[in-house]
């Protein structure tokens, strides 16, 4: 259980201070944050109450859209990743997820995009160091190829971070997201300890029109989350578990409940 | 001009008479069939329209759904695909696409799927062969792997196929399936003479809810259509190229306007 970290987006309609006290309540010792939230609650204050609460912050949500072909986009999009490298360092974790980006409005040049997201690390990697963050490049399903992120399998995200020292760069192991490979346990296991978070989510159908809200509370769907669970650990992962589910239906619904029925579904079908 | 062929799901409100007739009148040479409008013409009147056009039938689309765990179900499956084989050879064409099927209702064991697809091979592959009919694996793009193809990626595929004789197994590329996969084009290398089948259609955003119309007529999405061509007739493919798209819209146009728009896009983005 004390691997158990609420990713604020699946209580998205709470705030910072709310999530705090909902982990508390329930139990949960570790939450993800998200910028957003964050910048609405205030860096300095959202940093006192997890602090204050004794929670550990498991990631930052999240950098990245690299993929720009504009120099002054990609330009502003380093700076803003330095900024959130800086936010991560001040809310005491040292892991800031990244998302790649897609490929630029009417380009097809994926090959062009995927370099872009190397060139980016390869400058944001020393910052990171610097401030004792780890960039963690989040794989995302290849259906958020074109308009998310290029960076598509394990296997790819594992060859990019390969290219940095493995404590500035590592890889998010998202279930969601590749449970579908079927190369993934290979690639976990070759990823070792470039993994530096693990977050669990599961995968149902119909997907919704625009596909980023179908994701599923853990046991609700196919995906084999603790076999999964068991092949980041026998990689040599011992970090934190995060739940984090993109879903109309569990916004919309009390976050206490959401975190209830998370907690008991976690030990169900992840521990 | 003479590799174009009209994959009979893109005008899906035709008949086989009418897809026949429409071929003839826009000067294309070859078609892919669809066995539902193969039975709703007739076996033997499909296999005499085509004949009579001279049109080559491409290919038959499709057998497969091999993954039921029900040992009733999947004798049933390997009947309906004995007959689909025996159809391809009737309608003259040596290709017989096969969708492997998803996840059975409730199952998350998608090694136990997939393993069924390479058992339903063994048994099919020497009936296609006393047919003269080539059994191709088509890889489905990773978002369909739950609820229709277990099969996602080509080199999957190629690794399957390979369990058999060349001439009896082989695969499909289809554009919209692959474009993501960081590995495809080694993997179309790897494929070589394997490659049974290339089919194009483009990728667009949003996804449609349930994501299976919404493929896009070629030239309006981001696939780099003409380099993945190249890359087929690079690993040593001669066969046809067929237009597949799934896309209501398009279903909802008249059929001769969309063959006018597909030779004209096939010209400025495939040759």
């Amino acid at each position: 259980m004390n691997r158990l970290s609420l990713n604020q987006a699946t209580t998205r309609s709470w705030s910072v201070a709310e999530a705090v006290d909902g982990c508390a309540r329930a139990g949960i010792t570790g939450i993800g944050l998200w910028r957003e939230h964050v910048a609405a609650q205030g860096l300095a204050e959202s940093a006192k109450l997890v602090r204050d609460a004794g929670l550990t912050v498991t990631s930052l949500c999240r950098g990245g859209f690299f993929t720009a072909s504009d120099p002054a986009e990609r330009a502003k999009a380093l700076a803003d990743n330095e900024k959130a490298i800086a936010e991560a360092a001040t809310l005491g974790t040292d892991v800031l997820v990244l998302v790649s980006g897609g490929l630029p409005a009417g380009q097809s040049d994926v090959d062009g995009a995927r370099q872009r997201v190397v060139d980016a690390l390869g400058s944001l990697a020393p910052v990171a160091a610097e401030h004792g963050v780890r960039l963690a490049i989040e794989p995302l399903h290849p259906m958020y190829c074109s308009d998310r992120c290029v960076v598509s399998t394990l296997d790819q995200a594992v060859d990019i971070a390969s290219e940095f020292p493995a404590e500035q760069v590592g890889v998010v192991v998202d279930t969601y997201h590749v449970w579908w490979d079927p190369g993934v346990y290979r690639a976990i296991e070759r990823a070792g300890r470039r993994i530096a978070s693990f977050q669990v989510a599961d995968w149902v159908t119909p997907l919704p029109e625009g596909v980023l809200l179908g994701r599923a509370m853990i046991g609700d769907g196919c995906v084999e989350l603790r076999r999964l669970r068991e092949a980041v650990d026998h990689a040599g992962y011992r970090g934190p578990i995060e739940v984090e589910i993109f879903n109309q239906e569990l916004w919309d619904s009390p976050g206490g409940e959401v975190l209830e029925l998370m907690v008991a579904r976690y030990r169900e079908h992840v521990l």
